[in-house]
């Protein structure tokens, strides 16, 4: 059987995935674009030798990225989700219908291209009246913006390596802030909590000094190595913890119990920002 | 560099660890019995091409199986625990004061004197004079059994297949029922959420034909494929979310709020049973 190697950066384990068939090589100016087919978890997304997503699975990663946001907010209208080519958070965000206008901010136009011919399940809303596709650096698009319009901004980027790393500055989170509305929520994956631990305690940091509340949840992920998925939260005034609005939408995983439960207990978090988690 | 590729059953995608030294490679009765060092797990102890346990993050594993359970009951004095010949749950045990007798029942004394050679700190507990080491098929010992005076059952088997299969039968929840004091807890891996769903489910409904309460949580482990990983847990009524005395020991991970945070919510639990978690 052919296996395919992952290369994930910082992970002690390597993942390997038996392929069925190779429906996908190219490099794009910014990565190297490949689409392999699984036996178990179907198509899957692959960047520069990294899985971003599987058929199977990719709904817990979107919804959890998307929808905890969504639900601490009472009114969500518009959004701008950086990164996420493949569409799967616009998707989710798009199932609010609260949603006016979504900014979707993906640096690399071949991973949308791409994306809707193998995922058109994924990339389904993307061709939504309300979506307004901006192929630019995400960094560049928040910090030209004057206006504090924005409810929710959702980072979904590769691994913070290489291009990814401007998504995760103070200035750029400085701008973030401005971008938002008073009631605004910013979210951004951070790596996991087995694997990555400094990194995540390093961009909770990094929050802290330009936001009021900063937090963090988690949702088990089965091919991002870790597992453990960190997602870093961070607002002028709300908390995230709370939801805001009954689930109205059709999930697979999220749910109000879950995005309680997906939150860092308070003893954990405390111990893990005072890094004596001894792991 | 030097890579061992694992063999985790029913596993869809293949976990691959560099290797910097084969410590140990040897072939007992039951399986073959390997420990090698990996830069950043430290020591893996390895069983038929299934990694058991690493220094770095065996604690998860080991206290989530044997702490919810003893903080669940008032006062656990004597705990059977089957399997786990590395000593890792012997050793969570003895740290409750409470505990005056451990049955510790191993079919494969070769993982006992390997781990006690290899991994010093996770069988310190093998020699306390409370715990009785019985080399013998955990099963038997439960079915013959005629007593029902134990406090806590533990199983800490490897994957449930070749010979650990006679842990989880009809006919073995049974024996384990009427071993229990009335108050009594019973507890067992079973497998990962992502991976192992049928299975997950199936042991639920086996327990629910023997016993009045059965629940599942879950812990995250990194070096388990499928890392959503779960635990059976059955009483004859008394329910394990809630903690009947206050955190006395030393842990890295396990407390109170991981307790009752660890337990599957009420809607994806239901949801889970009734299989219309689609995944």
């Amino acid at each position: 059987m052919v296996k395919f190697f992952e290369k994930a950066p910082y992970a002690p384990v390597e993942y390997a995935y038996d392929v069925e068939e190779i429906l996908y090589k190219g490099k794009s100016k910014f990565q190297e674009i490949l689409v392999i087919r699984n036996e178990y978890f179907g198509k899957m997304l692959i960047l520069d030798d990294v899985v971003q997503l599987t058929e199977r699975d990719e709904f817990f990663y979107h919804e959890m990225l998307t929808h905890v946001v969504m639900h601490a907010l009472q009114h969500p209208k518009k959004i701008i989700v950086i990164g996420g080519g493949d569409g799967g958070v616009v998707r989710e965000v798009l199932k609010h219908k609260t949603v006016e206008k979504v900014f979707f901010v993906e640096i690399d136009e071949e991973v949308i291209n791409i994306s809707r011919r193998f995922f058109p399940a994924v990339s389904s809303g993307v061709e939504d009246p309300r979506v307004e596709i901006k192929i630019m650096d995400g960094a560049e698009f928040i910090t030209k913006r004057k206006t504090s319009d924005i409810d929710a901004i959702i980072i979904d980027s590769t691994d913070i390596i290489g291009f990814a790393r401007s998504l995760f500055t103070d200035e750029f989170f400085v701008s973030v802030k401005k971008c938002l509305t008073d009631e605004g929520m910013f979210v951004t994956h951070t790596e996991s909590i087995h694997f990555h631990k400094d990194m995540v305690i390093e961009i909770q940091e990094m929050l802290k000094k330009v936001f009021p509340v900063v937090d963090l949840y988690t949702a088990p992920i089965a091919t991002y190595p870790g597992n453990w998925w960190a997602f870093a939260v961070a607002s002028k005034k709300l908390s995230p913890r709370e939801t805001r609005r009954k689930l109205e939408i059709s999930t697979k995983y999220y749910d109000e119990e879950i995005h309680r439960q997906a939150f860092l207990t308070g003893r954990l978090y405390e111990r893990l920002m005072q890094r004596k988690l001894e792991w």
